[in-house]
This record gives C-alpha cells, structure tokens and sequence, in this order.
C-alpha cells in the first residue's frame, strides 16, 4: 500500500477533517520524557482525550510519579502489552521499539504518532546505513515526516507520522529558507553546523556521563562527527553537512549555528527577505535577528516549554560567511511538541491547539 | 469608608460577578519580571483584554523586547501618565511607587490589583515598623490581600487587592494548616522559617550581587534576620516567625522549610488530616509528601511557571519536631499568578481561568 | 589494645614527628570522588609522596581517566586486593567496606585515615543506632575523629583517623563556638539546622534523583529527618539538633544555617567573642560575618577547591535567636581535605601543607 | 627604541635570569576578575612578593572585600595614582587604560605585563581597524605577546608583555599545529571557529544581559561576526578565521571548535603527530581526543581555576574535515596564568612557578 493509499485510508476509517468531535489517544512509552511532554499537552488539549498512557516498569503508577507537573491528572501508567483502541496513537518509545510493534500499533489505531527515528527516514537503505537494520522497512515509504515546515503539505490524512530529530529539525528550521532562496549552488563552502543542546537529549535513563556531577556546566563535544541527524538533514533538506554536536548546560533546549558560504554574494535584505518568505505565515516560527534589547538572536531559553521555534542570522561580508542561528526546545520543537502540530495537521485541527503555550521569562537554565 | 463599603460600591460600578462578558485589563510598569508574567497570563485569559502595558523607559517599544517570549504580542509600552480607562488596572512597579498614584489608578479603573507591598499590611503602624511611612495610609483598610488560601471570602467584589510577598506566600501555605488545627499554642517552641529564593526576586535591575559571576551558585544568606515578609505572616496569620532567607541558584522559586515544635505530640495521620481539610478542594493546592519516586517532597522546579503551590511534611519524633515544605513559583504563586487568581475571585470569574499551565518535566534550574 | 596503647605503638613504628622525610601513602577507592581529590592533594603535598591508588572497576587505568584533572599524574590504578606496604594508607571506600578490610589496611600501612562511616562515632551501639550493625567494633575506641578543630588534641600520634561527616563538620563548625561558650543551656530552645549540600554528597554513583535533568536546579528536601550525621553531632558536641538536610544546584559544597535560642540573651560582642576565642588561631578558619561588599555571610562557593571553613553569624533580637552560617567545600574540609590536616597533625607536618589552595573568584555553580 | 633594544635594556636593569631571588610586583586594576586572579597568583608564587594593588572604587579596603577567596591575604587596595616601584607591574585595567599609562608604569616598574588589548597587536593600523585609535603606538613593537605556545622564543628579557585575548588564545592553541604542519594551504576551505564563553568575559561590571536572571543558562550569540579576537589569530597565527561567539551557561572557561577543511586528506595519525609535535614539550598543554571515559575530548571544566589548555580533534572522512577542540579557563590561561607564564619565561624563572593548581574534580559549573 503506498503512502496515499494508507492516507485515503485513513481518511475513510476516521473522518478526520471535522474538527468538532475529540478524538482519543494513548501515549505508548509514557515515563520518559517526551511522554511527559506528550501527557502534558495532550493533556490541555481541546480536541483529544488522553485514554491511556503505557509502561511497562511504572504499570499502575500515577503519571504523577514520573512527572510531577502532572501530579493533577487522574491517569495510571497500564500494560503496553494492553493497547485500548484509540484515534491516534503517539510512541515516544526508545528507537528501534517502535518498529517492532508497529502493526500492533495500528491494530489498536487509526493513526500512528512515533517520535522515534524509527520511521524518520524515507528509505532502508539510508536507515541502515545510519542505523542497524530496519525490520519494517514497509512502512518507511508510508511514514510522512512531521515537521510541518518541511512537510506540511503531505501530512493531511497521514495515519503513520515520524518526528524528526531534535538537532536535525533545529538545522533544517535554520537553513531551508537558505536553500528555497538557492542560496547553497555547486560552488558554495561546507556548511558548518555545531550545535549545543540539553542533557534532556540523554534520555530519562542516562549513565555516568549524565549524572549530575559530570555533566554539570560542561561545554562537551559528544557527536563530534557521524551524528544521526545528518541523514535527515541530507534527506529531506538534500543538504550535506558538517555536524558537530555539543553538550552545554541546560536541560531542554538545541540550538544549531550554522555557518554558510554562499554561491554568490548576498545583502541582509535578502536574507530578510529569505526568512520572511518562508516563515511570515507560520504560527510557530519566529525571526529574531538584531534589533535592541538583550534577546537579539535565538535563544533557547526564550522558547523553553513552548512549540515556537526561533531564527536569525547574521552577515560576515569580510568572508562571505551568512552565520544563521535557530534554536528550539528540543522536547517540543523537536518532539513532543511537533507530534501533536503534525498531528494537527494531519487532523485538520487548528494547528496550535494544544500548544499556545508562550514561555516564561525570565527563565534560568531551562 | 470602610472596607465593605468599598467592596460594596466597587460592586456595584462594576456589575462584576457576570462572567459572561470580557474584562479589560492594562499593566502598569510591564517591563519587570511580574509586569511581563501578568501580560503573558493575561493576554491568554480568556476573560481579560490587555489594553495598555506601561513603562516610562521603553515607550513605545514592543513588549516583547523586554520579554521574549512575548514577542508574538502585538502590544507597544506606552507613557505611565496616559493611563486609559479600564475594569481592571494591575500595577507592578516597584514598591512605593503604586501608594503615590493610586488615586489616577482608581480615576483610570474600576479596580486595582497592586503587586508591590504597598498595601499588603493591613495597618499603617505596621507598614511604617516594617518600610517607610506610607503616604496613603487611608487605603490600607481598603485594600484585601490577594492570597485566596487565606483571604477567599473577602475578596469577592473588592476594588483594591493587594498581592503577598513571595515569600510570605510560601510560608503561610505551609504553616496555615497546623495553625488551623490548633498545633501551635502557647507552649510551641519557635517557629523556624528557613527559605531558599531564586534571584528574579531582586528584580529586573539588580547590582553587583545580581550579576552572573557572582550571584552564580550561591547558598547565601540574604536576609539573615529582620525580612520584610515577616510582618505580613505576622498579619494573616498570627505568627511570629524567626525568618531566614537565603538565595540559591534558580532565577524563579521559593521554598521554605518550616520548622515547627507543636504543643502536643502529633501524628502523620494528624498531618495529612490537617493538610487535606485545608487544601482538599483548593485548585492550586497540592500536598507531596513521602511516596515514592524522585520528586516525593515540594520542590520549586516542579512548579516553574504555574501558579501551583505545593506542600508537604515530615514528623521527628525524636524532638518533638514538624518540618513542613512548601515550594511555589515567586513570581506566580508568589505574585503575578496569585494576583490573577484573586481577581479571577473578585470578579466571579473561574479560579482557574488563565492559570492553567500544568508546568515542565524535567526542566533546568527554573 | 586500647586506643592510647595504639596510639603509643603507632608513634614507635613510624617516628612520626620528624617532618625531614616523606611519607608514603596509597589511596584505597581511587576512582570515587573522595578519591581523586585525596589523588589530587597528596600529589601535590610536599611531605608524601603517592605510591598506589587502587580501584577494583578501574584497575590498570590512568586515575586521568576517572579525574580529568589528574591527568598529568603518572599513575594506575591497581587491585585492592595487592595493598603495598605504605606509611600512611588512606581509604575512600563506601560505607560499610573498611570495617571489613582494616585488618588488611594494617597489615599495609602503620597508620589508616578512613573517610567513610565506619569508624566515626566512638561506639558500637551508636553507630548501630544509626547504621547498620559493626563488624569490627574493636576499632571504634582505637579510632579519632579527624576534624582538628574538634579533637586536635587527640590526633598527634594516632593511627587510625576517621573523617567526619560533611554536614556533621558544617554543623559542628558554626555551632562549637557557642557551646564551647556556654550558650546553649537546658533552657535554650531547639537547635534547628537547616543543611544545603550539592549533588556531590551522592557519589559518583548517583541513581535516577542524581540525573541531570532531574538533579538540576533543585531545592529539594533529601534527609527531611533522621539524618546519619546527627549522630556525629551528638557524640562530638555533646548536643540534640533539629537536623533537615537539602540538596540544592552546585556540585561540591555544604552550608548549615544553624538557628539558636540560647539560654540568656547575648550580644554582638559576645558572639564575636565566642567565635574568635574558637578560631582565631585555627589555619583554615574564617570568621566572615557582615561587613560590605557581595560576600558578607559564609558561601559555599567562595570556599569551593579548598579547606577553608566559613562561619558567620546574626542576631535576631526579637525572639532572642542566632543564626550562624557555616560553609565548607564538602568533599574537602567535609572529607579529603579534612583527612590530610588531621593526617598532618598526626605525624608532626606544618598543618596546611598540601592544603595551600585559595579557591577562585569568581566561580559558578561550585 | 626597538623591541630588541628595550629588551637588552630591561635585561640590564633587572638582571632578570638569576631566578634566586624574589621580584616585587604589583597589580593596578585589582579590584576585577583578571586582578583577583592575578593577586590570587602572584600571591603563592615562590618568585614574587605583591607590594601594592591599585583600585580607584576600592582605595584602602582589603582586597578580601573584592575576592572571597583571597579574605586571608593581608592586603589593601591603593590609589592608581601612587604606583610603588616594583620589578614587575601587572596591568588588569580595562581596554583602553593602559595605553595612556603605560610612560607612568615604566617609571614605577622595570617590567610591564598588560593583560588588556592594548598591546596585544603588533601595529597600530591593525589596531585602529579593528579598535579605536591607539594613543601611545610606539610601544607596540616593544611589546611581546604573551602566550608562550605562540611566543615563547621573545620572551625571554622582554619588558613589556600584552596579554592575548582569551577567545583568540583558546583558538590558537586549537589551530597552531595545524598551521604549522602545513594542512591549511590555498585550497583550504574556510576555517569555521565556534567558541563558547563564560559570563566572567564581561568582566565584574556587567549589564542588564550579565544580569543573574538574563544570563543564566543562555546560548547566546554574543558576538555573530566581527570580534576582535580575530585580530589576534590573523596578526599571530596568519589565519583569517570565520568567527563567532556564544554565552553559553558557565562563569569561567572558552572553549573553541574549529572546523578545517585542509588541503590534502589527512590521517587520524598525521593529527596525532602534529599535535603531539607543537606540544608534548609544554608543560601546560594536554592533548585529550577520544579513549574511554566520561572525558573524551577537551573540557573547560576540567581545567577550571588552572593553566592548562586541552586540544583535540577528530576527522569527518566524509567531507574531509578536521575538527579541533580547545578548551581553557579564560582568566588563567586566556588572561592572568597566561601573564603570569610569559612573565616567568621573560624572568627566566620556572615555567610552572605558581601554575601548579591542577583543577578540581568534580566541579559544577565552572
């Protein structure tokens, strides 16, 4: 079944443009934390009811206990092994589950929300080369990519939607208008791109490098070369880079800086006019490049707990460098948050319903 | 006039206890950390329009340069001499200065919320044993203090609502119930406070002990002795308090740990007996305590960016000894949110309307 | 034997009082955090010189390797289990492990320096009140407590140290002025000790609350009673304190805010009275109390890296209460550094050699 | 007079390669971050005695009052305008200052060591692009640049030394081996540097931005484009760099990624050879890329408070990139270790003299 077929499919099972009805959902894998986020939006949501939440290792425990933001939601962890038919269902299992248990996802679901990298990419073979091997391979082609700013055109009626990674949704919100511009041609340097996130990327496990004595106020490479997040960047922005991943203290939060040498010489009202273009109309994305005041680029801490995603940039004509910044909170933007705006979308939903959430300020390390 | 005079003509000027129509509000000195939290609550209050945010030093500029997480506000400061007519005006300048003009806010507005502790005394005599003499002593008996777990049944219909101190706020949560029940009398030892706050509450200026290198991972004591917070928990409570403060790393939260040696022995049943008849049916209440899992105590971080305020308890039996926790955001429970909440009471709109942000897990130092 | 018979036979052995040779020593449990800053002091400490480290995970590694600091320290880690004959064995094993293996530690050196639990309290039946049962009780009476402001008189000679506990020494710091000085009498109300310590006190092996996301930013209540060091207090201070112990954002460092209703009324000068008689000939410590600038009271951070002890204090007249501040770097003054000054004592060195280090300013998060 | 003269000059006057004596030094600016370090320094080192420290603001206060850490120095500030004759003045004062000094300093002292960018470029063209006019150029070829790994062989006999800047330092120390083996030729791709500050680069004063609730836990691009760092690294290192700057959230540390696409492929073996060839000879280099551990690669926190700086890389064979990892403290070796260094070299006294500190471990944020 190609990817359209499974969306009309979709489409018929669950009459999903109408907008007035709430639809159910379960959050499989809902101790880490991007369930938590998932629960905490889902949550507040107008247009969903949260059924189940599952764990196998917190089966019967409050929400609350995990996450104690949600302390207020009457919501005990049950059996993943007892999936109860819902709508939609979001994974936010660890990568390579989910595609073990994808057809018994769909068996309880009419729609598939996975922010693993299990279905992020298009095709096996770059799975694997960036991966182990897929075991679902079938499904990669039926799986759409959930950042609405690169896909939102085939997410309408989609039943399978992958979120993308945190650094590469980070990279692509940064550089695509770049690339729409035809900015980066033949003749364009390497695209640096060195990025800093959280310790919230570590994962609710973690181990001695993510205990709090060692990792605090650390400014630590740990994806120097090979990080996984190239292969999306490559597949769904057709962009080669230079990736190099920093751990800095915060817990939520990436920010990419990337660092562009562009085919021919451009002004600061080109790139102006780049980033309007692509992002006037986005709910969720904002411009912050310059002005007065303290915040004058994109700051992780500004968009703390919140689906907003902020870029600016910079120019360097002395080397004919465009510095572009973008950063994201990488459990929204870059997760949880993204699911349920894709999940909107697919839905026909507003599409911020669920996260008008603003931010705080001041804020310390988020 | 009296204070239900007040109450009484203020409710009838305002007709207030409709609920069906939208309230305009406007915010005077917005460029400060509780001026930017009360825009972002309320421009997401579904009962309150923002209509003016003040501030002599950014005239003009958008509200969203001092606060970035507003920036998607389209709302320019404008000059504090110009107010426009309002149902709602909250001052948040700094404190002083609302006692000088709150006669142009009455002129201006049907009611007013003020933030800084210019009314928070009810007695002139106590204002001036704790700050400098007050210049409009005749609004003192007027004004009702904001806390709803404290004053609820006064602050239907009132005209002047006087937010608490933050952390006042915080040990009165605590203590509140144990004094209801009657376990503190005449034969108590003294009641130890020792608080930990976070830096926003020197506010948006700051010194030389603000600045980041210094104030950097701090455990200082900043009010060793003789804080301020001490005469309201004296006021509303009838408690004298030996009261410690101390700053720590975070840039939002309070926490006070209540040291308490009752009169009589007590149990834990006695404790959560205490504890659930005081905040059973309060909406912003939450008691933690023991249970499992990390976060088995109040804990600030657990409640960045709500207006929640959590509570809990411990008994030693060996001394005879209570230690009650209570932790809120300062700048939420602790001011911008608790005055929210008390108007959303004055005016017999929802408690909970605009104050419903559950918070972040996991989240930095908040 | 009895202690002073051990005493007597250690001083023959090993003619501690020369100070003309060096010493050598071995570091028992190298790869924990007691155990590199034991690495790193004696490495630099003119009178001894560093002939094993030892660690059963780690054996064969660089100690560079678990101590980045060290890494231009050219040693290995070797097997527990083949001790080599030193002057001076020091063990940083967890609690619970060097009663097991003291037999063993003496058959290697001629004088022990534990920094764990084991032999900390001078009877078998308190520590089995506060711990679990002892294996080798015989060594309790034999054992000093290493503290030198506490029991200097005891340590020349001795060869067997017992480290104190950090927030016991905090504790015992602040509040030994005032008993030495009499205030503390059967009239004086509870002596109320509000404890903040990093998250170095968990080790380096931390479990889900040590996390980083979950550990950072936290005011949380982590011994809220029963706390094991009470028992140090008790025994060395002759004194019953209301002991609650927070865990707040720093990595190394321990603060105790003492809160005391002595028996009379005492005065500023009577306080600063007691605390210099206490310590004004003491090396490492300081009395810090008011004053200007940013750094008026004691503060973790300003004594961060050193062995420096900070004590302040304040009076508080209307309910007759002190308030004394301690600070100290846990695992140095509250552990390695601890350990070395009493090993200094013991065997005739000049008090600060190899403990010279000033800390930095200005420093983060400690 | 020529640098060489001037050389030959002081070497006359000081008879500075004797090494058994004390030199008399002094710090004017001590009240800063840079002069704290410098006193902290200076004050344990065997060769030097502090006889004077200047501050305007803090004329006749300890110089405990400014620097915790420094409370058992026996020392108070004095007025700029009295300079003491001493060996060796050390200047710490902000850019600017120094260079309408310096003819006073000169009079005071046989040595100048100035730690602003007064000095640190060669001629005054270069410094009048990329600083404002420079009013005493005549010194700018008498002075030597202190970083001993870029300078070591002019230092010797020098009597006047500037400073590097820290971020330009941290750079160098990055890229220095790389130029010297010759892998950055014509066809070389640009040279991406990525740095990441500490708030302590703002030095004591600070602004709203370095206020505790703005900074903290920022990534912040602080300086885009345009730093003048990049001075340093073309006029000592030959490279013209694309170069930016963030906040990142720690007090004290810079830490460099360069990203090289050099003109030949190399191996992972030529980077070990040319980095173990700049510097397996100098005593504070430490060359940290890979191997097991928690530490993998170069860390401002685990060279906090010291001298060193840690360099490694790793290879991107994909794109044929070498990334290089810096990290030091920026006010030792970025600043003050840096001065302290030169001078030893210029006094021929031992490198590692009063450098001895080896950092702690575990430290927060640092």
């Amino acid at each position: 079944m190609s990817a359209d077929d499974a969306a009309d499919e979709a489409a018929d099972d669950t009459s999903i443009v109408t907008g007035d009805e709430t639809y159910t959902a379960s959050v499989v894998g809902g101790t880490g934390f991007t369930g938590g986020e998932l629960l905490r939006i889902l949550s507040g949501h107008p247009d969903f009811e949260v059924v189940q939440a599952t764990s196998r290792s917190a089966d019967n425990m409050t929400v609350g206990r995990s996450h104690p933001n949600l302390r207020g939601l009457d919501l005990r962890f049950s059996d993943p092994d007892d999936l109860e038919s819902v709508d939609v269902l979001f994974s936010a299992t660890p990568h390579g589950v989910s595609m073990g248990q994808v057809d018994e996802y769909f068996e309880a679901a009419d729609a598939v929300v996975d922010l693993s990298a299990d279905f992020r990419l298009p095709a096996a073979e770059l799975y694997d080369e960036w991966y182990d091997g897929h075991t679902s391979p079938e499904y990669l082609e039926r799986a759409e990519y959930a950042l609405p700013e690169i896909n939102r055109e085939n997410l309408p009626g989609a039943d399978l939607i992958a979120g993308g990674g945190c650094n590469a949704t980070a990279t692509m919100l940064g550089l695509k208008p770049l690339v729409d511009a035809g900015a980066l041609g033949p003749d364009s340097g390497e695209v640096v791109v060195d990025v800093k996130v959280g310790s919230s990327e570590g994962g609710a496990g973690g181990g001695a490098a993510s205990s709090h004595p060692e990792r605090s106020g650390v400014v630590r490479p740990y994806a120097p070369t090979g990080h996984r997040h190239e292969a999306e960047i490559e597949a769904y922005l057709g962009l080669d880079v230079s990736f190099t991943v920093h751990a800095v203290e915060m817990v939520r939060g990436a920010s990419a800086t990337c660092h562009v040498f562009p085919d021919e010489p451009v002004s600061k009202a080109d790139l102006w006019q780049a980033y309007r273009g692509a992002y006037a109309d986005e709910p969720f994305m904002r411009i912050v490049s310059g002005g007065g005041g303290v915040y004058r680029y994109p700051e992780p801490k500004a968009v703390a707990g919140t689906n907003y995603g902020e870029v600016g940039f910079e120019l360097d004509p002395g080397n004919r460098r465009i510095v572009v910044f973008s950063a994201i909170d990488n459990m929204m933007k870059g997760s949880a948050g993204q699911a349920v705006h894709a999940a909107n979308v697919a839905l026909g939903l507003p599409e911020t319903a669920g996260l008008e959430f603003q931010g705080l300020h001041p804020v310390g390390s988020p």
